[in-house]
């Protein structure tokens, strides 16, 4: 099993021997990754929100959506990897800290809302 | 060592405690993707490509970078789950691809094209 | 009533006296075009295909996507301004372009892939 | 000279004649926007902020600027069309706003900030 430090590791190579440092400067690789998630989601524009069966059925529309993803995720890791930022930990703690602001009453109220606009 | 799979588990977890997986589709995640990812390029909007070091220096700016990345990356990891994308594996073929896109020649001629924009 | 030339205008008196063109250069202002977008995005955010008439009886939601209209329109007549770009001739060519990608039968063929998906 | 009001009705019509408007709902227009924003903005990556003569003096660039402004003007009048939103009041309202948040002092405390990122 690959690790993302593996993976940030073969990343920086695949800069370095290219000479692309200097143009992936976090300014530019914040626009990176918004490029690509843009990308990524282009591949459900004018679709209603269709089911995961029929998604995963689609092998054209699975292909687009494992590389985007790639794409997004590759550029992240690169900028968490210029950054000295540890990627697992910022995300574990994002987790924690959004399960503590989404608590039980939270939840429930925003579940509410959203249904409310939903069924309307 | 928290490992992708561990963090895609326990944020399995985080939907179904609050019923959120009939939220969580996945043209809805990609959205929140694109969203998340514009947030963390607004930390670097109206700056120069300013250093590493001058980034890294300032705690404030830091603490965004973090967590809009982690946001970006939870919701890619999440999205990646619920399409049964094996993500470590997609990241890997994507950068053996690129490396096979980006050969010597391609690369080269890509840094001169830039070198003369960014020097005009 | 206030036409696109007048808005120009005013945008570019607005910079000026606050001695911020250097800071709009054209990759900021693209930037700054796709922050915009993105957070009107973000009050579609969750919501399923909701109904014009439920968007419009909802106070809150028509005022935010009044003002995050208005910020998409006022960066990109601010680029057009200062590429010199006519942007009414730009849309009108743009929009005379479109009618002829999607023909009659073309128009035929996505309509019908689209509805094959919505209706999955 | 075409007014706003005249490339509303236009594209309109264009959606109108190719029974599109079940596709054209808000959500997806937001999104449409957004992507569109998206690809102008990649019209400017990896560039560094290079001066206003040397992206004019660019055909090809200057011909995708051109084309991708009016792909994102031309969703945000149709968003306000479909919602009946005074696009060039809000616009007028939105640079009132600003003028008043923006107010001499706040501006230069925003100058003072940039400057000293763009030096360091």
């Amino acid at each position: 099993m690959t690790t993302i430090k593996e993976l940030q590791k073969e990343y920086a190579e695949f800069k370095q021997h290219r000479d692309w440092e200097k143009f992936h400067q976090p300014k530019n690789i914040a626009m990176s990754i918004s490029i690509e998630a843009s990308e990524l989601m282009e591949l459900f524009q004018w679709k209603d929100n269709v089911s995961i069966e029929n998604i995963k059925s689609s092998e054209d529309l699975m292909r687009g959506i494992r590389e985007e993803l790639a794409d997004v995720i590759l550029y992240s890791l690169s900028m968490a990897q210029s950054l000295d930022i540890d990627i697992e930990k910022a995300v574990e703690e994002k987790l924690e800290k959004n399960k503590e602001r989404f608590d039980k009453e939270t939840s429930k109220e925003i579940t509410k809302e959203l249904e409310e606009w939903n069924s309307s």
